[in-house]
């Protein structure tokens, strides 16, 4: 009875675009024709952030996920009653205490297969980590939650003409080239194959690897990493029957006509998958959790606290997210 | 008498997709309204070209770049008797030496004011540096001819909607981060802010500078460049009255939304300001040489020897690179 379970989202920090952006989602969700979803504590919060940029809007508080679907239609279905003040623009600590709950209780409806789905709103991670220190960021979270180590998760960033992964995130640009190794592109890149099939339904994924760097080192006049490590990965997944090619040259990787000829592209660092991603398609793009045993997908933008409660944010992103998280959700019931 | 002069064009490796371009362009000159110009050399191989490609064509040999204006209406001008084989796809030494002997001609041209400015089709630099091995690139060769150190000119990457400029360019991605310094970037942003007064006539330019590691450095937590080096550049810059900001997180600041925010980027290295050129418009990017005494733009691709001589390659960027050195040449002219 999977079919009838609704994706869960949680609020994201209150201070952010996360509780206007849900309310107004809400309100197109036919035009939209979206997947059922119930949002995670926050009620008033919701509430409060609907009436500032003029939204009609009902919550209706349910205890049990699978009443979701039948709310969904005449209300935004609420659980959990935890809840905070809508702040919009001026972060406080009991918003992010707000949003650690809420991430907290989606994550647990989620991994209880009490839902189809984890959408999670912006947050601010920094907030989050002054009131509890362990905290690195939701994906990692997500990974603990399943008893997984961080590396078991991969972030795939996808728009509607690119998907991408970056094999190394959040470090220096000069400590990438140390961080890069033949097992972590192997390891990684095989998580993605595997996604591809399993949550896109590609049966033959190809995999674009992208070299590290200029012009993909020529031939090692600038750089080694192409010969070393990423041809060496490559080969071997080769030999696995994972359809990887490369290394491509960045430059022209994420040229138009380069686009069509993979399923996802490797990035060798956070900027080679974002830079153009965002420069493509900014409004666009869904941060997806590949690799673990629960879906789950984010709009790839922050809290944007400056531009909070004044109605201008574009939900496309967040859209997009609750979209492709029903999609995957659909797609993995139905192979299960 | 300087607007009489045309612009004059190497013909870049014969074997190369630069003569049929040169030749496609020619025949759509009146649609396209091109300023008149010249090619360096290789009548025979133009002409091959066009026929490979089943295009009308007909060149006149000229002594005088004088000539070129009167005679562009009727035939394709070329100043220069050396001559060579048209072999489309095939590289040979002789077509390395012609492309080298068009492009000397050419600068000779454009610093002896016999011709506007210069515009140089795609070249192959390893087969040139076989038979001149003190050739390192176009621009470089340039600048040696106008008496200046390599640092004295700058690359820009200019397409219909952004201009951008890498502070490093062919490094290995390791090496970037020890060859970025206050200097560097302070001296490379002013021939920058110079020139978008004198080539492109912007009284004030806009200039944002992107940090170079995830997130601009996201406060030193990521690498510290971005306060070590970048933020004091970009004081210095301020001081002497440049409108100069950032440093940017790279990943959003090639975002549709904010591309309005700045008349050109300066990017820290190779691939930074070529993934979203060649992302949002590869076919149109033109390579424009800045800090030098003489004009001298280029289509940004290579000699794509894999589809010389098909027909096939979009003539985009090489039509650009005519016009902006035609603008160029024309807002000089009339400044100086």
């Amino acid at each position: 009875m999977t079919s009838t379970l609704p994706l869960a989202v949680s609020i994201g920090d209150p201070a952010g675009v996360g509780p206007e952006l849900i309310a107004r989602i809400y309100a197109e969700r036919k035009q939209l024709s979206l997947p059922p979803f119930a949002v995670c504590g926050g009620a008033a919060v919701l509430t409060a952030a609907a009436e500032k940029i003029g939204l009609p809007f009902q919550t209706e508080r349910i205890a049990d996920p699978r009443e979701a679907q039948k709310v969904f239609a005449g209300a935004l279905p609420v659980i959990g009653t935890f809840d905070g003040e809508y702040t919009p623009g001026t972060p406080t600590t009991a918003g992010a205490q707000l949003s650690l709950d809420s991430l907290h209780y989606a994550i647990a409806l989620a991994t209880g297969t009490r839902a189809s789905g984890l959408v999670t709103a912006p947050v601010a991670k920094s907030a989050i980590a002054a009131i509890d220190p362990g905290f690195i960021g939701q994906t990692e979270r997500l990974a603990e939650a399943c008893d997984l180590p961080h590396e078991a998760s991969v972030m795939m960033l996808a728009g509607p003409s690119l998907k991408t992964v970056p094999m190394t995130v959040h470090c220096a640009l000069a400590d990438v080239s140390g961080l890069l190794t033949r097992d972590l592109i192997v390891d990684r890149t095989r998580i993605v194959a595997r996604a591809m099939r399993t949550d896109y339904g590609i049966a033959h994924p190809r995999i674009a690897l992208a070299g590290l760097n200029p012009h993909a080192g020529e031939d090692g006049r600038m750089g080694r990493e192409e010969i070393d490590i990423i041809a060496p990965a490559i080969a071997a997944l080769r030999t696995e029957g994972i359809d990887a090619t490369g290394p491509h040259p960045a430059d022209t990787l994420f040229a138009t006509h380069k686009r069509g000829s993979y399923d996802v592209a490797i990035a060798m660092y956070h900027d080679q998958a974002l830079v153009p991603l965002k420069a493509l398609e900014f409004d666009e793009g869904v941060n997806v959790t590949l690799g673990l045993p629960i879906v789950r997908t984010s709009p790839d933008h922050g809290t944007a606290f400056d531009i909070a409660g004044q109605g201008i944010a574009r939900a496309n992103a967040m859209i997009a997210a609750i979209r492709m998280a029903g999609e995957i959700a659909a797609r993995r019931a139905q192979t299960s």
